[in-house]
């Protein structure tokens, strides 16, 4: 395991995980959601912020904030987890915002379909992509740049595809968008684009710093690499028993135990999970819950656990419907991304566990 | 600056701190708000529970969440700080939870006084202190526990202590100790024990591990130490300008600017802050603002800055009015506690600079 800079440091204490306990709610309660923002968090205020659809666009658009709420409103509840989740784990080390595993949250996101607001301002035959640009400004990869991604025309046209303004019922908190942010379902989190300013119909496709530098798997800077899109598929565990506070190693009772945690894949549903009480050398089946909360979040596991005396390893893998399974470890790229390889979890069983 | 190891950065990316731009923000919004949780966030069936307060009283009584909303409600928006914060930056290094600067917000609390709850089960004359516990469960210096701590009696009388329901206009959020929490104005953070199990009238000190062991400012484990109460002063600036997203290193454009950033102390108001721009080699004065949160909660200050091109680094510290001043950088000691040197915030002055 590597050790960890103060540049890395000044990332994690900005930035937060889901602690695992939480994985217990299918909904992730506000201030418990991973968080990963690359610049500051923008201060926006309601009454004057707009949002402009334009470029390729038949007429030009602006939007106040009431005035897309008049629109048709949709919800979707969806997992979101960051492309950086696991970084920690690769080795050789790579420098950036040091994530273990905990980087994933699900949110109930609400807010007016991109079709619906794409259609108002009449789409051009020439538009091929979808920018979309926040607020957030910072320096990165030696650049200025306000943080913007683009979609695929075809994919921001998708149902389920949103400008969202309510997280879990409130309006967004601050860290989350407020006003409005993107919303992808089944994309790693840089795809979600917070603090929108602007909706941009491009008739190329776009070539920002975050699309062709950040977020692709690549293994040297020369080449162009393949970009991130939907997450691979992960299983997590809340972690039994209790815990150490500086280790967080766990202590549990011997005897019947129920094991719980959440899967998801953003390529397909989730068709089993397995877990393991040896470190990986043996698995047995978990029950795989039905997707009670729609298609686009994690779903429940359980499985019995008979936890013999012993330091014992606890690990869990997913497979989803498309035939994706979690690797042992994941494998290194220059960006440190999609490593979504099996989680570990030390667990002492030991008849003093309370 | 020390390297980070695997089981402090397991820390970091469960807790987290205020991002420091989030200063401009009178009252911190939720999930923001600096977080540290020693073990497991518990899961509370807010129907089920139930306030215990026992010993020392003339009759043992229990309260549930309905009987205490009924009870006369008070309101403190206090700022609220870890007593760990600033531990990274001592030397030699101290291994826990990895503070720089920024464990520290402030909430808008309600809930009921301490001494109403107290008052209705009737004080024993032969208490002297109050002890607090949580259902937070995990094991600490070799020894499992619930998260538990004592206050004087006199203090826990003091009409500002509160048992907190309320954050910010809405329940306390989870990870904040829902349903109940003690809110202990002025105090570091670990005396603000979150979901209440049991108030304890002890006719003894408490000696458990938070309050014995955790806590103290001492230099070796031979030595009983002094416990930690009060805040000490401290000032922190926003960060201007824009950042560079790996180093945080600040981009800010030549010229007039004003800095702004909010001071505390849980000894005195604040007196006055000065701020540098060459890294505390000369200073000048800001002006601070009136207190108009009440006396329990931080004070914004703003100074005028010309920003000279070139690299600078800013500085900032706070004196209260009992004579208390910032130090240049915090003394060490075993815990890593109280750590309120000056913050230094790296500023390239450039007339590239958005």
């Amino acid at each position: 395991m590597p050790e960890i800079s103060l540049a890395e440091l000044q990332l994690a204490a900005r930035n937060h995980g889901l602690p695992l306990e939480v994985l217990r709610e299918p909904v992730t309660p506000v201030g418990l959601h991973y968080l990963l923002v690359h610049y500051d968090i923008p201060a926006v205020d309601p009454a004057s912020w707009r949002l402009t659809v334009d470029g390729e666009v038949e007429s030009r658009r602006t939007f106040d904030l009431e005035a897309l709420r008049a629109l048709p409103s949709h919800e979707v509840v969806a997992t979101m987890e960051c492309a950086g989740n696991g970084r920690v784990r690769l080795s050789p080390h790579v420098v950036s915002q040091p994530w273990l595993q905990e980087a994933v949250g699900t949110g109930r996101w609400r807010g007016v379909r991109v079709r619906d607001v794409l259609e108002a301002a009449g789409v051009a035959s020439s538009a091929v992509e979808v920018l979309f640009t926040g607020l957030d400004r910072g320096i990165e990869h030696g650049e200025e740049q306000l943080f913007a991604r683009s979609l695929p025309l075809e994919l921001a046209l998708d149902g389920d595809v949103l400008l969202a303004y309510d997280l879990n019922g409130a309006a967004l908190p601050p860290q989350h968008g407020f006003p409005l942010r993107l919303l992808v379902p089944g994309w790693y989190g840089m795809t979600n684009v917070k603090w929108l300013d602007r909706i941009t119909l491009l008739a190329e496709p776009f070539a920002g710093p975050q699309q062709v530098q950040s977020y692709r798997l690549r293994w040297t800077e020369d080449e162009a690499g393949e970009p991130l899109s939907r997450m691979l598929p992960r299983a997590l565990l809340v972690p039994p028993g209790i815990p150490e506070f500086m280790t967080r190693t766990r202590a549990v009772a011997p005897g019947r135990h129920l094991l719980e945690g959440r899967a998801w894949s953003g390529h397909a549903p989730i068709a089993a999970v397995d877990v393991s009480d040896d470190d990986g050398a043996t698995w047995w089946p978990a029950a795989v819950e039905p997707a009670e909360l729609g298609a686009h979040a994690w779903v429940r596991f359980t499985a019995e656990w008979n936890a013999e005396p012993g330091r014992r390893v606890l690990a869990c893998r997913a497979r989803d419907e498309s035939g994706l399974v979690q690797p042992d470890a994941g494998s290194w790229n220059l960006g440190g991304y999609a490593n979504n390889g099996v989680q570990r979890i030390v667990v002492e069983v030991t008849p003093q566990a309370g």
